[in-house]
């Protein structure tokens, strides 16, 4: 598959959809616009983010902000507090345990279970 | 970090550099040029391919070869036989296991282990 054709199918924003998977761990497909990520958390898992088009900016806890371009890459790591918002259209990449829920213990009205993450 | 960028550092083609880490699994930069690499297969591990620069030819054990591209993404399922090759150079991102031996149990001159993969 082709990443950037991957998101035609992909309507709806801050609606992270399962792309593939490689063991214990899902390749998904998200788009987003705006801020309505909340400050949230993954305690027992790491998380990738990869910047397929537009740009991100990235917010954690007790550090410095940055903004994140196509072709950028970052991990964030267990326990560390963070958020991400884009003032225009931002497709990202996401590589993640299957255990991982969307927006940590933090439940909001874009909050997705892993079940509406699968196709 | 800029994918694209982190290649700058990967000056040796057939050998996986670990470029980040998510939970169990390893984020790796790798660059090939010709076919050294031998048939094998990973029997318990998926394996993620994702064309960075180049094209990569991809041949499986029993089904049709296919070639991929910048931005294209295939996960080549645990227990199937497979082989990449490429004329011209090809930048590709892994994401595998940290268990995932290089050439599966084929040994040949190009395998790298998992510490000559760390930086």
């Amino acid at each position: 598959m082709n990443l950037k054709e991957k998101f035609k199918d992909i309507n709806t924003y801050f609606s992270p959809k399962v792309i593939g998977e490689v063991n214990d761990v899902y390749v998904k497909a998200v788009s987003i616009k705006g801020d309505k990520v909340p400050w949230h958390t993954h305690e027992k898992e790491d998380e990738l983010f990869y910047i397929v088009e537009g740009s991100l900016l990235f917010e954690i806890e007790n550090e410095e902000s940055f903004t994140m371009n196509p072709g950028d890459l970052f991990i964030v790591k267990k326990g560390i507090s963070h958020r991400v918002s884009s003032q225009k259209e931002c497709k990202i990449m996401l590589i993640e345990q299957k255990t991982t829920a969307h927006t940590g213990t933090v439940d909001t009205e874009i909050t997705k279970s892993i079940q509406q993450q699968l196709y």
